[in-house]
Parts: C-alpha cells; structure tokens; sequence
C-alpha cells in the first residue's frame, strides 16, 4: 500500500425531495448572488428549474443564468459564464445537471477568480488557487463530478478535450435525489452507468500489492452498480435502484476507492479523443474501449485481472487456465454492457478509420511533440493505442 | 434507504513517517500554540513524542502538554485540559494516542471555547457549537475516534460514562502512520480490532430496506478487519496487514458505512456499562456482548442476519433452517474474538452478577427515571439488556 492524502469536504445531501432546500443550504456558504448553470431544457420540462429557482427565491437569494451546456461541455460557453460571473457579481455558481454542466461550472467558478486564462489551466495543468464555492443538483448519475476534484471540457474549435484537477475543484455542496433520474432516457442510463463503472476501473485496476480495502470497496461498488443498474434500465421509476447507482455514482469519484494505490487511468484519456474527434457520448466510449484495453493488457498482471474477473464479475472454476478464466471475466462485462445497449465497437458509434492514428497520437501527447505513456498495469504508446483501437474498429 | 447528509472534512494523512510532517500540517491550520495531549509514557518510549515535538520546533509552533490520559478518559483531566488551554491561549489541540487520548483532546478543544460546563455536553447532549481545531497522531487503531463525530468520557466518581456527538467533533486532522502500531501489546490489538468491528455492526445491522452500497462497503470492510486481524495478531510487525487495520478502523467510524439506514448503537451504549463501573477495556466488553446481542434479537429481523452469516461470516450450505445458519455465523463470530484473546463472558472480564440490574437500569436510563430503549433491530429494555448480561456471566 501507498501513502496517501485525502479529505472530502463536499456535503453529500441525498434524498427525496432534497433538491428543494437548495436555497437555505446555498445560504449557509454566505452567497448572496448565484449563477444558475444548465444544459437542455430538460430541467425545465422536469419542473427542477421552477423548483431550484423557487427555492432560491424563497432563501432572498439574488441569481442569474446561463444555460446551453451540451454533453462534453464546451471552453466557449466556459468563457461566456466566467464573462457573466464576473460583470453580474456573483459568488456561488450552481450547476444543475450532470457532469457536463458540473464541469462546465467548475470551470466557470475557477475562471471567475483566477487571472490566468481558464483553458491554461486545462491545457497544461496551472494549479488552481482560486475557486467561487460550486453547488450541484445533479440531474443524471454518471460523472461522479459532483464528489469529484476534476473538471474535463472540449475545445471545439481544436478537438481538444482537456482536464483541470485539484482539492479546490470539489463542490462544497452536492444534492441527489434519486427522483430526478426518473425520466432519463435509456442511452443516458446506460452511459452513466459505464461511466462510473470506468472510474472505479481506472483506480481498480493496479500494480500495488496490499491494497485489500480498497480492492473490496471497489468489487463491492461495482457489483451494486451492476445488479442496480438493469433494474434502472428495465423501470426508470424505480428509486431503490436509482438511490444506489446515485450513491454508488458519487462513491465512485469521490477518490475513496483509489487511495494508496497506484491507478490506471488510461481508458478515460484514450476515450476523450472519441469524444473530442466524434463528440460521441463519454460513457458510450468508455463501454467500447474499457474491455479491448483489458484484453490488451491484462498479460502484464494477471493475477488482478484473475481476481477481477472472480470477485467482481463472478467468474468460477478452475484457476489453472487463467487466460480463459480472464478472458471470460472481460466477455462477461462486454455482455453486461451489452444488454444495456451500449457499443463494443467504434464503427457502432460511427466512428471509421481515418482518424485513429492521429487520435492515437494525440491521446499520448506524441502528436504535440511529448508523448508520455499512458496507464500504469501497461505503459501504454501511440502505437498500442492504435492496437486498442484496432481490436474493436 | 433513507435520507442522509453527510461530508468527512478530516484531512486523512496516511503512511510511513507521515507523523514527523505534524508541524508543518499543524501550520496550515494557522496554529500558533499547541496542546499536545497524550497517555502514558509509551509515546515517548517509541519515540513518537520525540519526533512530534521536534516537528512541531521545527515549524516554530510553541506548545504545552498535558500527559495521562488513562484508557475510558477521565472527565478530571477533561477539566485539566480545558484550565491549562485557556490559561496557555492554546489554539490548537494535538491528541498523540488511541481513541482515549482524542476523546479527551476533543473535550477539552469544546471546553476551552464554550461557555457551558463541558459534562452538560457530554450529559444532557447540548450542542456544541464551538470547538479549537483537534489534530490526531494515531498510535492505536480501534476508536475510529480520528475521522468520528464523536467523544466519550468517564465521570469515574459517578461512574458514568457518556458521549457528545456533532459534526464539528471530527478532527480536522488524522494521521496515520501503521509503523506506530508495531509495539503495540496483543490484548490492545484485539481489543481495537472488536471496537472497528463494532462501529461497523452498529451501523450495518437494520430493519432499513434497500441498502445495497452500505450494505456491501460495511461487509467488505468487516472482512478485511478480519482477514487481517490475525495476522497483525501473530505478526505485530507487518506493515501491510497494519496499514488495512488502521485505514479500515478509520472508514469504520466516518459514518460512510451508514449512510442513509436505520443504525443499531445498542451493544456501545450497554458496554459503556461495564467500562464505567469496571473500568475493563472498551473493545473487550463488546467482544463479550456483541455475540450474546445477536442471538438475543435475531428473530427480529431473520433475512438481516442470514446475509450477516453468509456474507460476513462466510457460512454456506442450507438457508431452509434459518436458526441454525445464523447460529452458525454467531459461532464463528464469537470463535474469531476468542482467537484473538478476546473474553465471551463477563466473569472472564472479573464482572460478577451483584450490579448486573443496576447497569442495565442504567444503560437504558431507567435508573435515571426516563427509560428509552436501545437499538432498533429489536427496542431493548432494561430486563431486556439484564438478560442479555446473564446470557454471558
């Protein structure tokens, strides 16, 4: 096991109804003007708006808004709320959605404060030293960004897709009430649920010895969000199922289930060049990537991929082929993702061929000139990248 | 599963030499003169007190201490803390110790800002409000005093011991350091291993449907205490099985494990009982009762202690004699506490049956003319805790 440091300050409120207290729980941060930030007009078709905005009211609270955020949240719309927070005042940015606007207003609330050009912070990773207090409602379980200190946005313009990290990037407040998710359309189920499971991969899935709790934190995680989430997925009324892939969602990111441990973190940076080339959904990508990645280097650990496939996806029998015994783990997952209709191959997402190298490159940092590897169980280049995405075209 | 609200701000430094940085850890809190707050001379027999007060020099950070800290603290040194505090203009306290030595800091760190006699806030639960920053050296794995909202004192002429509870009472500073467990004796690694146990029984047993995440994170980590209990047990020396046991009793008492259910907190408040008039160790005591507890109250929720039995105990075979498969689970449970040393009846701990009714009157307050039953699985009453007593005298 390794050293660690950590903290989660973020107060976690969950429950029915709990998004309507927003108002005295904003207060309670000494806010006095917040930025209201969303996506689609889903929120208002809901009734969360006429809700969060009540409720605000309600607590004196003055606000402003700005909605529009699109799934992989774009830099410009990032630019247009940092303008507005600043010109309106405000001192508390809400986001009222799922990752995409959590992240769009991490962004917005580091912009506000800090003189440093916001995409600097993204693009070469300048630390952040200055934050307004973020708030969430989060409307969809998926990004964990609302527990989480990271924040990823695309810059459209350049089919870049970048992430800022740092302890101040956690939300101070994140409300989840199952309810909301309850009119969620299957494609955005199933890509949440990919998702929070790849954040729990990508920690998982290590070369430190010794790391017993927190291997059986994220087993126990996984296999709550794999039992709850065909339950979401068959009857999206159901809050039982919703409450644990809400919470297992937020567990997930929170960074709990990583500590001491070496991480892998390699699907997600392979996976943002889909995202930023093809702007499919991030989860999509992830379900199609995660289980060619697994066949790709599970060799160089087999013993943690043994025991992934027995103690998360249930594989039994003999141990004495472990190629089998591994390889049926990874067919397992690829069926389970299956059955919630997400994609195993980039051609489902429309995806062709033309651009894999130059995705491959820029994924390792190779096409700006400074390829570091990515991934830790296999140190991965450009070119198995490539590999990776050649297993599944 | 219910509503919850909940964050664990306590900044978690984990690893080797981790305590050595104390003085510069304790400087980012705007410290400028320290409590150090400590038991015996074991601290200072390892060394530890040597390298914290050299760390705390080294930051230029002025400091007082205050010594003897007794197993189930003492309300007196309470009242010593809190003089010396005020008197020195303290301004933050420094518990280098187990659970005993932080359950005393926090006392004192409320006393030194409240105005109300601190027994009040331990007697009759006045909120606390105020309280100096509380940072933790952690020399015995057990309480889970260093991420809890919790203290719990001893009025030894009295012979009442009672606990204050509040989200302010966590510190705002945990270090842990798994080599400073290595010279700890047999009976203390046992008795910590029972109390982490504990912490996690009370909240995991519930009458609370559909608690699929904290169900499995408390089973995973219940097994993890007790995979590597015994090898800590044998080997005081290991690093690794120490640093599970150190972070598990840790995440057992945070209160993430008992997010958004019903909790138990009956075999606590029972053995505080037995440590106020008997002074016997805090871990022991629950070893004796928790068992006996089970077998008293498992018909009230059958399904609840099967899946105990199976995936906590890892009993298998046959569900259709229910009885039997639980009694089973209890066996093991009360097997494992013996390997360790560990008493399973009250005369093993010297207690014998003249003051029996008396602490039961005074577990559930009925001595104290306002009777509430404890726990939730099955409401105990006095004549309920006194038979539980003579399950095990």
């Amino acid at each position: 096991m390794e050293n660690f440091e950590f903290s989660v300050p973020t107060n976690l409120v969950f429950g029915k109804e709990a998004h309507k207290k927003i108002g005295s729980l904003v207060k309670e941060y000494g806010a006095k003007k917040v930025l209201l930030h969303y996506g689609s007009g889903s929120v208002k078709k809901s009734g969360v708006y006429d809700d969060v905005v009540k409720s605000l009211q309600d607590a004196g609270l003055e606000y402003c808004e700005l909605g529009g955020v699109k799934p992989n949240p774009r830099l410009a719309l990032v630019y247009e709320g940092i303008a507005l927070a600043i010109n309106e005042g405000v001192d508390f940015v809400l986001a009222v959605g799922g990752g995409s606007a959590i992240d769009s207003a991490k962004g917005i609330a580091v912009g506000a404060l800090e003189e440093t050009d916001i995409w600097d912070h993204y693009q070469y990773k300048k630390e952040v030293t200055k934050i307004l207090p973020v708030g969430v409602i989060l409307t969809i379980p998926a990004a964990g960004s609302e527990t989480s200190t990271s924040s990823v946005v695309t810059d459209e313009a350049n089919e870049r897709k970048d992430s800022m990290e740092g302890q101040l990037l956690r939300p101070v407040l994140s409300i989840i009430n199952p309810e909301l998710f309850f009119t969620l359309p299957k494609n955005q189920i199933a890509n949440g649920v990919a998702d929070m499971m790849s954040h729990i991969f990508e920690r998982y899935f290590t070369n430190t010895k010794s790391t017993d709790l927190t291997d059986a934190l994220a087993e126990a995680t996984l296999k709550v969000i794999m039992k709850n989430a065909p339950i979401a997925y068959e009857n999206p009324q159901d809050y039982n199922a919703w409450a644990q892939l809400g919470h297992s969602g937020s567990m997930a990111h929170t960074g709990i289930l990583g500590l001491g441990r070496s991480q892998e973190w390699s699907c997600h940076p392979i996976e943002h060049e889909l995202s930023a080339s093809y702007d499919v959904a991030h989860g999509a990508g992830l379900a199609a990537i995660t289980p060619a990645w697994m066949e790709y280097v599970y060799k160089s650990n087999v013993p943690m991929f043994t025991q992934f496939a027995a103690n998360v996806m249930g594989v039994e029998g003999s141990f004495r082929d472990p190629d089998a015994f591994i390889l049926e783990g990874i067919r397992k997952l690829r069926a389970f993702f299956n059955s919630l209709g997400l994609p195993a191959t980039l051609s489902q997402m429309g995806i062709g061929e033309d651009k894999l190298e130059l995705m491959a490159k820029r994924a390792t940092g190779e096409a700006f000139g400074k390829e570091r590897p990515l991934g830790n169980i296999k140190p991965l280049y450009w070119q198995d990248v490539l590999n990776i995405f050649k297993m599944i075209k």
